[in-house]
């Protein structure tokens, strides 16, 4: 498909304008970062694999009533998605600390909290993506009370559903990150789920070997990040070698 | 005033036991810190001063019902007040943005806020007392659902008061950070404000220059620390000549 005008290069997607209006293309690539870009690589083939995954996950959750700005794969790397406003938040979903959570407030990795915990942070690369309360958020006008209402809801909805889908393959879900978007559509505003879901942002860890299968491997120096991506995509049942 | 065991050590304070059983001294040092303890220094006769300003704000808001962990002056640079448990929470108030609000998020210093916002940090030096959205508090048992809407309620009490008492005075209060214990009386666990108010610990703009008369006249090496806490003083109508 001929793509558009490109839009915007982000550190894993680039995203063009699509072929209608209102639309936008996905490319999915192989660049990895990590440490807010301090750390760069790339991971041989993930962005056939993460537009895969996403493609599965997005359709799955569409399916139980989650709106998403989700359209349909068109290639390998490439995606076509609905154009929004996206919500200046990342919004991450904690079953298990890890990562920064467990770096700033002293949590040791691998402790189970007592419920999902909703973070939010300003998406704002400069400023190093900060967590914010949600006073924070309304305070300063990032999204309304409604809104954020609505994304917790979602957040938790997808959480329940993303948890029992990878439990089924033997994967525990640790912690996700995920975008919104406001899709106006015939006047009226309508918040969707946005972006992308892959081992890029989220954590999955093997139920029976605890191994990470998920881009800690490449923040981390683990290696075999690769194999990691294509053993996700193995057990979520996604053929690579029928990707056109 | 006998003080009894030294039972911490603190950055502006040191606490002993005090002379009745649940009963503690805190003693008000010149000492001065800023950056979670990169930089250090005095600021002369600021302890004596601190415990007047809090000795002054606990009596006025017991005075309105905000309980506290407040008993009496006893002396230049010490006062009586009850053991409590402190809650691990710094809890600041802002009406303005400044400080590390405006570096993390990126908001200019001096913006108005379209309302007051309570924001909490785990109060944990080694970790530089992170921010914490309500659900970490909640998820990491810190306080209870309850509590923290006590918390919140005080708080924004707090502000409207001191708000108005230091506005009478010609000073904008930007903001603040209080502490709060659970004070234990009679198998009965009650919410009480705790530790102290002073320009230590809050930001205190003159209304007509803008002149800042709190610690950061310290923190950022503006000169004239120990005039700018004795003028706080003066205009509170607390006078330095006749302290003990």
């Amino acid at each position: 498909m001929t793509k558009g005008v490109k839009l915007y290069e982000g550190k894993a997607k680039t995203l063009y304008e699509g072929p209608e209006p209102g639309t936008i293309i996905q490319y999915f690539k192989d660049d990895a970062t990590a440490f807010n870009n301090v750390k760069k690589g790339t991971i041989a083939g993930k962005g056939i694999i993460n537009n895969r995954i996403t493609d599965l996950v997005m359709r799955r959750l569409e399916n139980i009533g989650i709106p998403t700005h989700y359209i349909k794969r068109l290639s390998d790397r490439e995606q076509l998605v609905k154009k929004v406003e996206i919500v200046p938040l990342e919004v991450i979903v904690r079953n298990i600390a890890a990562g920064s959570m467990s770096k700033k407030f002293g949590v040791e990795e691998g402790t189970r909290l007592s419920r999902p915990l909703v973070e939010f942070s300003l998406k704002n690369d400069d400023l190093g993506d900060p967590l914010m309360a949600e006073e924070h958020v309304l305070v300063l006008g990032l999204a309304t009370e409604e809104e954020l209402d609505d994304i917790i809801d979602m957040a938790l909805q997808i959480n329940d559903f993303l948890r029992g889908m990878f439990a089924a393959i033997g994967i525990e879900l640790v912690d996700f990150k995920l975008e919104f978007g406001r899709l106006v559509e015939d006047d009226t505003v309508q918040l969707v789920l946005a972006d992308e879901f892959s081992p890029d942002n989220c954590r999955l860890w093997d139920f029976e070997t605890g191994e990470k299968l998920d881009k800690d491997r490449f923040r981390r120096d683990l290696g075999g990040e690769v194999e990691a991506y294509q053993e996700v995509a193995r057990r979520l049942g996604i053929s690579l070698e029928a990707a056109e």
